[in-house]
This record gives structure tokens, C-alpha cells and sequence, in this order.
């Protein structure tokens, strides 16, 4: 007999919900200077990576939260070559900006170097060589210091910082992102769960965002480790972004993917599925819907 | 201080996952025939069905289930008419089904006449009147005698049962449904989790249902309270659905539900956005994918 | 099949532990001026009432409880006549105390008037007609109001309050006590877990009621449904309780509770059992040990 | 702010209950032969030793299960030169056996090796030196198959084996075990659970033994770690151990562990202590009470 799992991984999801996820090893556990890091193995998920306690991307499905997060943003612009990644420390979101070949340059500024480097160690799948490519510049610094600091535009900026809506991001934080955007450039970013019962964190950042960028456009996809449907948040400077027809996309990908390009999430349909939000999803964190 | 909730309803979801739900009443508990019954209330999802220990709907979110389950096969079928309903004992598809001005007759068979009296008393947001519409038709009795017995056609019927996959539904189960459908018929099912981490179930009912119907199709909706994104099959006797454009849809929309009707979930976008899979999902599963 | 229990009661036990306990039936709720009351009902403790969602008693084993908290001292006192009850809204120790034949009056003190109403109605068997007892006199009020406005003494006070360790007892309180207790009097008081990993807040109370009376000492019994060795403290206003031995503590019983008394827990073995420490714990809230 | 802790053992306690212990650390995970091993550490008992699930032995607390199982057998034993270990593998029992100046032989059997080796790694402080004492022959062998072929006598045989509830223990393993005791020798057994919620495996125990032993004493101590009262059974061929005075045992500790023996959790006093159960408890285990 297979004796009942015993050691659990438990998300205190919310005030109301908990998820115990079995685990099957235990990999790493430390403490950084910003945070708490644990390396886990949950036989249905594969390797986790926890930060205080939460849940930031699995081995099964990390392809699902990263194609999301940048594959809109960068199939919807016209050209992006200049790309900057705020967090991400994993490298997957960093791999999956540098498949594009219009892309000559990524800079990646996370906070947390141990994070980086932990990720780099025991999650180099998720990496996948990201970190060595000539393209990639990695800088180890608070996201607001290096705004503040640094000159040159970018085409497409993506966030992937473990909680914004609790991280005092102020309304000077985006318009520091803002003014780092080159002319047509977009936003992208990881928002926190967005569904009818927890929209709340989603709605604060789309408030916070809103404040900066006139155009807003949330969309979300399923993360099964995250057990939920999980928003994001594209922006522009003004611009509404124009829906890509389905045959469009498909030779946008096909172009800078490279015509073999097989995504496992993503794909021209999925592309107007994840806009698609259910009507009073969408009446709650104020979007409009297909019903107008 | 607000104490920290201390009563709880855990789902054991698999062997390697648990969900807890914090309670803040419980309203009814019972032993039927069949199986067990609790309708608890949670301060997150309102009141709650809970079926030997696996919640069924939950007053949040209903209606996300209930739409995806009911209205895909009511809209691509020409005409519904007449429609069989095997289980669902909240009377909610059934309140789905009677919204079309087409239909002009429900039989609903539930096995179970106490789940279905607990829901009237604890739940009547749920049926809304709908076992009091003059097409409705209440049987309680095994799904299988009742097809055995019945010999009129049904245009659509809608499985609404807890878990197909662990029922013993045989090859000639499905056959007996195949029997009761009229011309051009479809049969619409819930199909449990269908994720790339859980899909082992839903691929079951497919193989099942696929023995008897030569097309099938997978569509499925996050519904909050199951913390999952859950699955969804419809099965004809052999006419592929041909996709029905958004305008089309509205119009049909309009035409069967009134100029007035706003579905909470389910529309013209949905529609396609349900049935587009991540393509690695699509490829577990063995449904053709947008990527070919 | 069986199915596994799905609703549970889950108690935050400290910061690093929880406990699980599966429910069967949901039996009250509800929100005083004060805290909140629950009475479920689990398949291994029977009822149980729990306040801000700490379990306080439980139908199996009140009785280890009770008879633990209120025997030492009724026995140990030379003639217990008047006897004060601060907490207790049960009516358990009240019954416990009601069964010495020397008892003349019982004042039970209880802050919330609807903790005592619920229980007489939902919990009967705990506190068994001692409400109704011509000795008794209950009274809704804050316990330092009445130890301000009452002017007799009592020979034995037992307290029996949620946690004393959290509440705002300060030496006032506690002198105050100490003023209502008769020559000869004693004090006998619940006073949180006592264990080797779990002695803080006994100490706590320990040290607080230390400043106000001279000779402490503590005991403990394992309560079953609190999966604990439980602490409770002795109080004197100077003389030290002197052993008595088990034939002394027999005669006692048998004059006291009648020739026929059998308590369920307590007896005249029992009573040196529960002071005698072990050596480790003994030195960790510092009670003498029987090392030296 | 610290973070909640997020890892965490779950012990399924029985079918009814489940206690959670945070973990910060995990130091082993593997699978012998005959079952799985963890090591991890708790914040609260530190290093725990895990078989299939469940806890053995905890940092903080082994010495109370440790010293309840040896001492009692061990002091009440005119003279303990020949010790028998069936279990053990962490080798405190070991510890506890050769602190006596009478023992010139231990034999411990442990049927898995690899537990052995992990404790002697992982919790050396468990075993401290014991497997280095010349007194010590360690034999790595099934129970059953090592009774059959010794051939020599043991005073004192001591079974600390996981569950010998469930284990296959037949009349006829006791029966061995009494042909391997010599004349006034003494069997000592942890017993599991003895408490007013659970005792029906300590039940089962007592049975089985009593078939084969004519007198048995069951005996009890609170292991923090394990959340329970927990259970002893003493077993003799036939002749009643007397009660000890403290005195005597006082001077029986003296002579056999030294002068300046000084135990942590067991003493004179305790003996008694241990052995006084709940008069309820003791009924239900069918054991004589203080009450008669």
C-alpha cells in the first residue's frame, strides 16, 4: 500500500480559501535579504518556486503564465527590439522575449540577485540558456532605481513582480515606466487572480496603472499550480490597440518566431480567448464587454 | 480583532491536492438514498451544494456553470424544441433551457428526489421558478430506465451528473442516449476538470462517449468554487457543428432569448473563446488544436 | 462506500501547529456583543462548543476538564461553604461544584449573558440542573466589576475563563481576587496548555498571579479534545497546600460527595498523579520538581 | 514581517482528525525496502523522524517517550543484566537501556537497516554513542525470525515497533517473545493512543498480549510531539509486580544509573503518576482502577 502523502505545501490562497499541494522533495530553502525562497517538488506539479510563501511558477505549467504574460505584447506591437523585464527572475519570460528575432536587446532588472541565481541552479528549465544569450543584459536592482536612472526607450516593458497591488507602487512608479516607453510602446504585466471571486488586487492595479495610461486592456488565462484564472494587464500611452485578425497573428508569429514556432499555450486564437472575459468579470474591474 | 475563520469545508480534489473553504453557516446536512447532502454557506461563494463531500454549484457562481453548460449546444442546435435533462437537481440548467422561447418541452430525470427537494427549500435562487414552468416535466428515476423506457426524440440533452467518469456508464448507456436523440440532436455534458494537470477524467468520458458519437468536442469555463477550469463535452451523431460566426450567434441570441436577454456569462465571444484550448491541453486530450 | 468527511473544524492551535477535526453536524452559530459562539458537532468528541473559534469543551470529555478544574481545590480546602465561579458559562464546574454537600452558595459570574443561554439550551448535559439549583446564583457582569462591588468572602473562586494569558488581568485583578478569598481560601484557575513545547502562557499566569499570592501550584490533566496536557494553577493567600494522602483524600470524597460518589476522572490517586511534573517541564515554569 | 510558514506535515491522526506541523527544513526523504523515511525539522520540536507518514520522534520530546517506555520495565526488574530491543532503529531506547550499570548485554533488533543508517546520520543525538557501547549487538533482521532462532533468556525485552496494532503479530509472535524472557522478566511495549477518544488500538494490543501473558499493566504520557496521551503495556509471565515505594525507586535509581542520575522526564513520583489512569479510561481498556 502507498502510504498517504505527508508533507504539504499550504497557500493561504486568501482570508477564506486555503490549497494543499503534496510534496515530494524538498529542494531548497533560504532566506534572501528581500525574501523567503523555497525549491519544492509536488508530484503533480513538478518543481515549485515559493517566495513568502506563495507560489510563483511551476514546472508543469510555467509555460502557460509566461506565454501569457509575453506574447501579447510583443505579437501586438509593430516592431519591438527593445525590451525591459521588471522581476522575472525565473528567466522564462526573459526566454520567451528573446525567441523573437526582431528582439536586439533585453534588459532584466530584478531586486533579488539570490533569487536569480537559486532560480538559475535548481530551475534552469525555466531559463533555458535565456541568461548567457548576447542579448540579455542582467541588472540587480530595485525596479524605481533603475527607472530613474536609466535613458533609453523601450519598445515593450513587461512586469512580473510577485505582488503588485501590495508593493507600494505609486502613481510616480508608473510614470517613470511610462516615460521609459518608446513612441507605440506597451506595457504588459502579471495582475494578480482576476475572477468574479477575487478581483479586488486586479481592480487596485488596473486603478493604480490607470491613473498613468489612458488605454487599459485586461485579459486571463488558467494556471493550474495557481488553481485559478490569473489577469493580466496590457497598456499603452494612448493608442488603443487594434484586434489582430486571426490569419494576422499567425504571420506576425510565423515571421518573428520563425515559421516552425510551435507555442504550447499560446496562438492566434487564444490570442482574442484571453480577452474575452466573462460579462460580470468584466462589469467588476470596469472593462468593457462583448455586450457593451 | 476579527477571530481567523475556524470551520471549514475541505475538498480533497486528488490524491496530491486539497482545497479548504471557510464556512460561515451550514444550513442543511442529510443521508439520502444515494448519497450525501450539506448546503453550507461560505463568506467567499455564498451557499453551497455539497455532494458526498464534492461541491456541486455554489450561489457566486452558478450561473457560470450552468450557462457553459446549457447554452453552447441550445445555440449551435437549429432549432430546440424539446430537451432532456439527466440529473441536475438545483433545477439551474433547467432554468437555462426554459429561457428559450423555442422550447416547448423539459424532462428532467434526477435519481435522487431528495437532492432535488433540499435544492427547492435551500435553493430556490437557483431554479427560479423553472420546476413550475408548464413545459417542465420532473421525473425521479435512473437516467438509464428512463431511456430504456422513453421512446420520444429529445433535440438536446444536457448531462448534468456529478462524475461521469467514476458512474458505471457503459458503451450502452451512451448508445441509449444516442437512440433518444432526435435528428441533428446534441448531447451536452459536464465532463469534469480539464486542465493539464487533470485531465485523465474528462479523456475518460471522451473515450467513453466517443465509442457511440463519431464527433465530439471539448470546450471548458473557470468556475471559481471548484478552483478549476472545468470541462465541458457535446457530442452529435454525426454532423460536425459547423462554427457559427459572432453576428450569427447574436442574432440567434436575440432571436431565442429575447432582444432584452443578458447572459451573466456566456455570449457571441465566449462562445469561441470556450473551445479554444491551449494547444498542449488540446494535444493531451486528442482534440484537434488551432495549431493543427 | 463511506464517503470521507468533508467539513471540518480547524483549530490555529499556535503559530506552527493546526488541528482538524471532521464535523458531522453544525448545531448553532452565532455573534455575542463579546465573541462568537459555535455548537458543531464532531463524530469523535460528540458537541462541542467553541468561542472565537477555540474549542472551550467537548460532550466526550468535558468531565476530564471539569472534574480536573474543580476537585483539587474543593477537596483541598478544610470546608468549602461559599464558592465563586468566574467564567464557567457552560455550567459544568457549577455542577461539579454543587455536588459537595458542605456547599451552601454558589455565585457563578459569566461577562456574556447569551455564551450561558446557548449553552443551557443547546448543551443541557453540561451544566445538568445546576442552573436550577436553590444554591446558585448567576450573574452577567465583568468579572472585575463584581469582585470590585462584592463585599463577602468566598472560600474557594475558580476561574474559568477563555485565556486568561490574553485578557487584561493585571495584579489589580488579581489582588482583587485574593480580597474576596476567605482565610484559609483557594484559588483554582484554568490556565492554558503545559507542556514542554507549549508553557508560555501558563507561565505567563503564573507569573501574574505569583505577584499577588505567595504559594503557587500548577497541575495538569491531557484533555483529549484539546490534544493537550492542559495547565491549571493553584493559588493560596500564604499557607502551602499540604499532601494529603490517598486514604485522607477517599475519606474526603466519601463524606463530601456522598459514600456512592464516582467521579469519571478525578479520585484520590489521580490527585498527586496530576501535580507530580515532569522533571524538564517542572523546571521550565519553576515549580519545584520531585528531582529537588 | 515574517511570513506565515507555508510547509508543513500533515499527520491524518485517524479517520477523523489531521494535525498540521510547519516545517522549516527538510533534511531526508527516501524509501527503504520496507518504508518511507523523513527527516525534517519543525520550528516547534525540531529534527522529526517520519516512517510511512507518521511521526516517531521529535527533538524537543523523545526523552518523555523514551524514558516512559524504558525506566518503568527497567527499575521494576530485581536485576536487568540481558535487554532485548525489537525496533528502536533511532537508538534512544538503546540509550536509555544501557545508562544502567546492571546491563552486560543488549541486543537490538531492527528488521530495517536503512532506517539505522539514517538515523545514526541524521539524529546522532538520539542515539548518542549507544551503537559504539560494547554491551550493544545491533542485528538487522525481522522480529519474528530472530525469536525463532535465539536461544538465550532476556530480563527485560522491550517491542518499540511502529504500530504493532496493525503489524501481523499473532499469538504465536507473543508466545516467542515469552519463550525468550527469563524468569521474572519483563515485557515492555509502546501501545499507542491510550486515551478516552482513542484506545481501541491499545485495546487490540492488550488482547493480544493477554492471550499469552497473564498480567498486564498499561500505563500512559503525554508526547508533545505526537499530540496524545500515549500508551505502554507491561507484560510478566505471571507474577504481579509489586508497587514500589518512591523511596525505594529513588534508591533503585540511585544504585543503577548512579548517584547523579538525573532524568529528564521520569523520576519516583512519575512511576506512580503514569500508571494512575482516568478512572473512565481505565475502564474501557479493561484495566483495575483506583476506584476498583
Amino acid at each position: 500500500m502507498v502510504p498517504r502523502p505527508s508533507q504539504y505545501y499550504i497557500d493561504q490562497i486568501n482570508q477564506h480559501e486555503f490549497h494543499g499541494y503534496a510534496l515530494s522533495r524538498w529542494l531548497y530553502s533560504g532566506q534572501t535579504k528581500f525574501q523567503a525562497i523555497e525549491v519544492v517538488e509536488s508530484p503533480k506539479f513538478g518543481k515549485m518556486l515559493i517566495l513568502d510563501g506563495k507560489v510563483q511558477s511551476a514546472a508543469l505549467d510555467e509555460y502557460i503564465y509566461h506565454e501569457a504574460l509575453a506574447h501579447p505584447a510583443m505579437l501586438w506591437h509593430p516592431e519591438p527590439r527593445r525590451v525591459l523585464i521588471l522581476g522575472g527572475g525565473e528567466g522564462a519570460t526573459l526566454r520567451e522575449v528573446l525567441r523573437y528575432r526582431t528582439v536586439e536587446e533585453v534588459v532584466m532588472v530584478d531586486l533579488d540577485e539570490e533569487v536569480v541565481k537559486v532560480c538559475q541552479e535548481y530551475l534552469p528549465e525555466w531559463s533555458a540558456g535565456a541568461f548567457e544569450d548576447s542579448r540579455t543584459t542582467l541588472v540587480c536592482e530595485d525596479a524605481r532605481q533603475f527607472l530613474q536612472r536609466s535613458v533609453s526607450p523601450f519598445d515593450v516593458i513587461i512586469q512580473d513582480i510577485t505582488d503588485p497591488a501590495t508593493v507600494d507602487f505609486s502613481e510616480a512608479y508608473y510614470r517613470a515606466i511610462r516615460q521609459r516607453l518608446a513612441t507605440r510602446g506597451i506595457l504588459a504585466m502579471q495582475a494578480l487572480e482576476c475572477t468574479v471571486s477575487d478581483f479586488e488586487g486586479h481592480l487596485t492595479i488596473r486603478k493604480e496603472v490607470g491613473k498613468v495610461f489612458p488605454w487599459l486592456l485586461s485579459y486571463r488565462a488558467y494556471i493550474p499550480s495557481f488553481r485559478a484564472d490569473w489577469g493580466f494587464v496590457l497598456a499603452t500611452t494612448g493608442e488603443e490597440l487594434i484586434p489582430l485578425s486571426t490569419g494576422n497573428l499567425a504571420a506576425r508569429i510565423s515571421e518573428r518566431l520563425g515559421p516552425e514556432a510551435r507555442l504550447r499555450f499560446y496562438g492566434p486564437g487564444m490570442h482574442t480567448a484571453l480577452h474575452t472575459l466573462p460579462r460580470e468579470l468584466a462589469h467588476l474591474i470596469g472593462q468593457k464587454s462583448e455586450w457593451g
